[in-house]
């Protein structure tokens, strides 16, 4: 029986840092040889979140610069206050944004738009090193 | 064995247009014969969403005036200056939107709320074409 | 053949109350008997949303404050003007943040962070009775 899960480790530079999923999904798509489904995408971790956008220099830096403006890094948190942290903003932003999208494929291929990329964002504060769940389903 | 995916096919006045796909997502869901599950519907291209709401002008009109107050439509856009492009803001919302949502259904029905429509969102700044996946899992 | 969705019914205090609903969600993963695979969470509802988040107090806090700021309780909304209504920003939050989130899971238990929770949070502006959907997929 084909493995029908897979996951993707990868490190970030943290700071709102986007990283082309895209090409890892469907490798794992093609590894379980379904042929016609959806496929999961998860990110473990309550500081960064998976979307989909178009994956260029132009479009990344917008989609920080908003995102800085709506919940700024500093602010009067809690959060930061309670637990000696400095990261509250990348919580807010991840429950915002939520860490699962889920994808159709067709033979092996995402049936995603030409310009558009499953993207991991990691808004913690600090690189980090992450594992993307990536589930089949059929 | 019946078919589990359908597409809906649509056309849209861009600019915020939302359009309720409930029933087509139903009638995919019936045709697919299968009597529980969740069906997966997800819009490919990056300036476009996918969510729930109350599909009423009032809720339409406010959701679409909170999004041109958040994200405007005109800005310091790097997306719209590298591509000569005009959608930046199109793209920002879509990504932080999401281009998909995960319904449960039962005996062909969606489990969804009385006031709650599965719908589209156009945010892109001309109209467009769409084609919307539809997959049935279980 | 094992049941393989089950319902959360829950009370909550409306007014951005935020639920944890990992026990319930890991506990009808179990009763599935299914080893590995995804569940999908949703809520029906056009005035609640389904998310991950680390649940602590001041996290709770800040999310909520945010969301306070972003789309405010009061405003000039045609919502609730229309419907003689008052809760057009549940309705606005609830549609920018989903109602559905899918989560793989391994033997039982869900893959979500240390410091990851799944949460439904009602948005409307009183106490609410909801029954949120959990559909275990494979």
């Amino acid at each position: 029986m084909p493995v029908h899960s897979g996951e993707l480790r990868l490190s970030t530079a943290g700071n709102g840092d986007v990283v082309d999923l895209t090409d890892g999904v469907e490798s794992i798509v093609v590894a379980s040889a379904v042929q016609h489904g959806a496929v999961s995408v998860f990110v473990p971790g309550s500081t960064a979140a998976i979307t989909l956008m178009e994956y260029e220099p132009g479009g990344v830096q917008d989609l920080g610069a908003t995102l800085d403006r709506l919940v700024p890094q500093q602010g009067d948190y809690e959060h930061n206050r309670l637990n000696h942290d400095s990261n509250s903003h990348a919580h807010i932003r991840a429950a915002i944004m939520g860490p699962s999208e889920t994808i159709p494929f067709d033979r092996g291929r995402l049936r995603t738009g030409t310009w558009q990329q499953v993207v991991l964002i990691d808004f913690d504060d600090r690189p980090r090193e992450r594992t993307v769940s990536v589930q089949v389903l059929s």
